[in-house]
């Protein structure tokens, strides 16, 4: 089966993960299942580019790309008891650590019934950088994103000996020598309107009250930063990264860094598009009016148009103002859902919904191609 | 702008109702305003052809499409309440009654938590048609379908006086030079464990226990009908029809019509694709394994592919075995959702679904038309 003047079609399956449902790989996975039940292997040529944020699963991503060893390690978890975290080590001389903050405090780490944004904490993530430090490490890159917290890295400087929120005006310690790169959605804001707990608290679990508590917490972080630094931090791209933990990193010095920037390095998706693609199939969680907001999806949908591939898009939630999707780059999106079904079963059967309506759009895209040739 | 080569798409779009919640004229209208977010005028032209099948909305379709009187009247409704319904006069002398048994014992006559099909009743159905007799009328059409009953059609009887399950063997009154036409779906059978009982007895509300019930009674129904008539009606085609219904119109001597031939009739299905389109769209309440069973979806499916035309459909729910769907002609099926929602809820937003996926699914099929454009 040929389809275009001759030639088998080029399709990219590049997807997010499916937040506490599906990792990327998974997800990418599921979709080939479902493109390769409408086109064979003689109809089509298919690469996948799982996509990784700087979320969970980022520092193994990142090892398995560029190469480099993993280690584990107990550290505290974000609700306090300890949990099996691991930091990757990479580079020439192994002296890069690489780690994912979801890996010591993401949101999968805290049971549903103890999303409690105003107690979890982020000491486990300190804990893996002083271990990190302890391995002679010069540099340390940490993924933001899937937090549990919005401690504002208070628990990650605790950890490594930072005195903080007590002691206005005094000196901080600096990570001297050691480079510390934050992969974060430079988007995300620590206070104001736009501020992370007001956009993130709801999801990890706070109350209206409690995300004016921690809105309120968030400030007082900034102002006694913002003494330190001698700059106002409340409102610096990134600061609002995993819970905060972007304000806190940048106390010690942290070079926040937009994730679309270092995904493009680590996982060289620039040179991806070499290829020419016919389409390019992403997919993510939700698509709503915040999805051009630096999230992965819509940085493959700005490549994918500058390179003249059409983008479709899967996704768990197509939500209000999804549109803006549009703007982006991406031509078409469904959702995965095949019938009403409540949140909780659609998480559970993300991977055999995602098989089933990449079929589906396929075989959608397919009668346009047969419309096209039947008039050609 | 123009995508065939100079001319604008031919769309047709033909969707049946989605039970409960919109009806078919409505399904075309939110499904033609979400293409035209993605085509307009001078793109497409559009002809919209809402299905009925015989359930409820037949009479009132089939007066606007043939011309005609409709009348009002109250009968007994199917919880033995008063219910107000109509009765449709057509036919050059007007001597020909249509009707649809849904607007006089349909499911939506039976309030949620009143379903007990072991009582509802089609006695109001009977009552119609005495009404269309005692007018004088020569043929009385019936419309089978999105009933609320499973009663065998024993209320119908027994309001046109006819006295049954209690008279074994006794000759039964036919009536009378009147010529009676059941639309169904002759697929529909009275007994046996494709019977009307086990298929639709649940979603009438029936317990598993009242659906043995039901079935009990239906045979028994089958045996005393088998008497009367010398035939085995319990797998007769149409006999399960609205809850049996049929059989019992089958007594009084009505001829069992397929639905696909009386539409096709009296809506001219067949004139329609007189007009080459490019794509068709249909709709229905539920894609499964069940939807190639003489439901107006697939006919359409059937008669485009005979046409040449491609058909893509739309549903609430995308059910176990849809794939079914492709053998009738059906390339391409998406479901309405846009993301994990109760059942209720989704009813409610019925229209709004529809219009959106109709406009992601246009866009899907355009992403396959432009794929063509850009390599040729």
């Amino acid at each position: 089966m040929e389809f275009l003047g001759g030639r088998p079609l080029n399709i990219l399956i590049a997807p997010s993960g499916f937040k506490e449902s599906l990792g990327p790989e998974s997800v990418a996975d599921a979709i080939e299942a479902g493109v390769r039940k409408v086109v064979k292997e003689d109809a089509a040529f298919v690469r996948k580019i799982p996509l990784h944020d700087g979320g969970e699963g980022f520092c193994r991503a990142f090892v398995s790309a560029q190469g480099g060893e993993i280690m584990e390690y107990m550290v505290t978890g974000p609700i306090g008891c300890a949990v099996k975290s691991h930091l990757g080590f990479v580079g020439e001389d192994g002296k890069t650590a690489v780690m994912d903050m979801a890996a010591a405090a993401g949101l999968r780490l805290v049971p549903k019934d103890l999303r409690d944004p105003t107690i979890t904490t982020t000491y486990g993530v300190g804990e893996l950088m002083k271990t990190a430090l302890d391995h002679g490490c010069t540099k340390i890159i940490i993924g933001c994103g899937d937090s549990g917290t919005s401690d504002g890295g208070a628990g990650m400087l605790q950890a490594l000996g930072v005195r903080l929120l007590d002691v206005e005006g005094e000196e901080l310690p600096k990570a001297g020598g050691v480079q510390i790169e934050a992969v974060c959605n430079v988007k995300n804001v620590l206070c104001g309107p736009k501020g992370v707990a007001r956009i993130y608290g709801p999801q990890k679990g706070a109350t209206p009250e409690q995300v004016e508590l921690l809105a309120a917490a968030l400030e007082r972080l900034a102002h006694v930063a913002g003494q330190n630094l001698k700059a106002d931090i409340s409102t610096i791209p990134g600061s609002g990264a995993s819970g905060g933990l972007g304000a806190g990193l940048m106390l010690i010095g942290a070079y926040m860094r937009p994730r679309s920037d270092a995904v493009n390095e680590y996982f060289k998706l620039d040179r991806v598009f070499h290829t020419q693609w016919d389409f390019v199939i992403t997919a993510e969680g939700s698509l709503d009016s915040q999805s051009t907001e630096g999230k992965m999806t819509t940085e493959v949908a700005r490549r994918a148009k500058r390179h003249g591939a059409q983008v479709v898009a899967l996704a768990g939630t197509i939500g209000e103002g999804a549109d803006v999707c549009y703007g982006a780059g991406i031509k078409a999106f469904t959702s995965i859902q095949q019938g009403p079904l409540s949140l909780e079963k659609a998480i559970e059967e993300t991977e055999r919904l995602i098989k089933t309506e990449a079929e589906n759009m396929l075989r959608m895209i397919m009668v346009g191609l047969t419309l096209r040739k039947r008039q050609a």
